[in-house]
């Protein structure tokens, strides 16, 4: 029998080294018919706010039962734990460092069991690289079956980081910031939709602004291309969140801003 | 039964987000036994004619029935359609912004279907993320057993892209441009043997020379190693066009060149 | 019958081509049951010794029977052979330039096979992409059975690169350099443990010193946190050789140093 299981990896490790590639070794000694996806391995170093946001955006859309192994470690070696989480359709492995705050503010987390048990490790781990010895083979091996309470003990909740909040500054406005860059220099802010409708009573998208370093944006666009080529917008993108791009330009270049930088929304009275 | 086909991915999106996870994600939900292959993500952003050059010296290398997903995609969420094209061998997924164009060029094209079917879509696909809204499930889809007819309408021809051709300078020269550089520093023009057939009448190939920039290189060479290190020369590369090449050496640097700069082939008694 | 059987990709052939996919759809039309795992593409271009190292800290963690790809090749085209080496437990595919020095030093070499058999290539290969036309068709094909000595003739030795190696200088001193420097900017040297050991009788590991440039890191570590954040340390990582690393930082611009790079490690009355 087969039995085929999607892991999917998420990590800092970047392309220019051997990391992930061993790490794929170890999975597949163990189970040959892994079906192994890469997320992203090129989240900014050491960068576990970055991390937790893209596994936040891609976590859902794999087949339910999918492993998702999430290594951004910087404490790796130290005496944070590693942490394995059982949610209605997914099982995630990761360091108990904040990681999986997203995650757990969305979904019900039904188990989380600290794994410490070295019978599913390689032997004799050493203090480096953890992805290698612990959480590929610990992955692989669940992969073939081995139930999360069979990996270590129970515990009752997980670390978390603190993940940057919109705030509101009096009726119709709000400060939100640039949670992330993508490779199209479109601005990811931490400002949904409900941040919208919580400005004013009624307050219509379409008539909402954007103020950014010095400049403004007004209103909200469905598209890309509803503006002029080389112009700037706002809208939802594809994760949810307000976004702030320039058709067929790049939006990083344009405002000269990086993550963290503040935005603000507001009502159009308050221009 | 396993319906094992392959699907290839062609895209801009890059390495240091999750959007090619995401499309992995969505498949494997979609039909759990397709068979993904990167063809590359990190041709340059929005950047539709090098995007249409890989496909070109990639497509024929895979198995026949081979799905090949392509998205550089500037124009999403406009009004620009998405086309399935049916080949002898293939099926290509892109959006119908000339992205294509090689293939057409080279392929007689049995089908062209401009994909409207809301039933092989993401519930609620979105404006800014097609990829895993519309060609990720559509690809699983179709790799399923899905049939293009099934997928939307039938038209008559796709949009193409300015495809730079060499032109002709009198008799004995030619002047091309370079299409695309590697990341060796390789510099491939779009030149093809039969525009040295064409230079005049028994033309020698190895008597040859290459203007490029205030530079001259004299005879084609076969391979690298033919000149010194660190000498250029001119070969005909893997893909069939004309590539200026520095034996171990870099001939972006050594030329100070880039894409889109125009180089001269000519015969001896014009130098 | 399905035959899976793991070939591994090793090449500096990076991301911004389509080369790296273009292989894997040789492989998958030769073989499509083939399991295809990416050890790393980003190794810098035409970097032998650098490939090398990456292949030595990977190979032994994949299944037994892994079909190993490497391809670094500055010679393609050139006289230079392609070999195919067998040991216990794998099979290696390279060009004969020095690529498996170090798996030469660690592995018994069952055989040594000089790959011409033109039967397992792809029809009229060229001489600048023989990841494409040789490489790919072979690995292919032995994983579909074809055996070592089908592939050409039995030759008693391979090409070695010098691989730099650790000198004393004097009792209790031993000098050595930066070997490569990964993408958290950790500095992986060429010491191992026996170096240690060597240094003077009884010298423990927890007093050794190392030197590099104008500045001094006292004692080993087991564990990055085991100094404050921002401070650096000496370990052994992942690969068995001593690393400098910097707690939460980055060693190379910490040291401003780069491969190559002497260090030196001593026992504490020689400081």
């Amino acid at each position: 029998m087969c039995r085929v299981r999607v892991i999917t990896l998420l990590t800092d490790f970047g392309n220019q080294d051997a990391y992930v590639g061993i790490m794929k070794g170890v999975i597949t000694r163990i189970n040959p018919s892994a079906n192994i996806i890469d997320i992203c391995h090129n989240s900014p170093p050491q960068d576990v706010l970055n991390g937790a946001y893209l596994l936040y955006t891609s976590y859902k859309y794999f087949p339910k039962g999918t492993i998702h192994v999430a290594v951004i470690d910087p404490g790796v070696g130290s005496a944070r734990g590693i942490i394995c989480v059982q949610t209605q359709d997914y099982l995630f492995l990761a360091p108990d460092n904040g990681l999986l705050s997203f995650i757990a503010q969305k979904e019900k987390l039904k188990r989380i069991i600290r794994v410490t048990n070295s019978n599913y490790f390689l032997p004799a781990p050493g203090s480096t690289f953890h992805g290698r010895d612990i959480f590929a083979p610990v992955a692989a091996h669940v992969s073939l079956g081995i139930r999360p309470q069979q990996l270590g003990i129970k515990i009752d909740r997980l670390e978390y980081i603190d993940i940057p909040m919109p705030v509101y500054k009096g009726v119709g406005r709000v400060e939100g910031q640039i949670i992330s860059v993508d490779r199209f220099g479109n601005l990811i802010t931490n400002i949904t939709r409900e941040y919208i409708k919580g400005l004013k009573p009624n307050q219509k998208e379409k008539e909402i602004e954007m103020v950014i370093g010095r400049k403004k944006i007004i209103g909200l666009s469905n598209t890309y291309t509803d503006v002029s080529v080389g112009k700037p917008l706002i809208l939802f993108g594809s994760t949810g969140f307000l976004e702030v791009s320039v058709n067929r330009g790049n939006a990083q270049k344009y405002f000269k801003v990086k993550r963290n930088t503040k935005i603000r929304i507001q009502s159009p009275k308050f221009s």
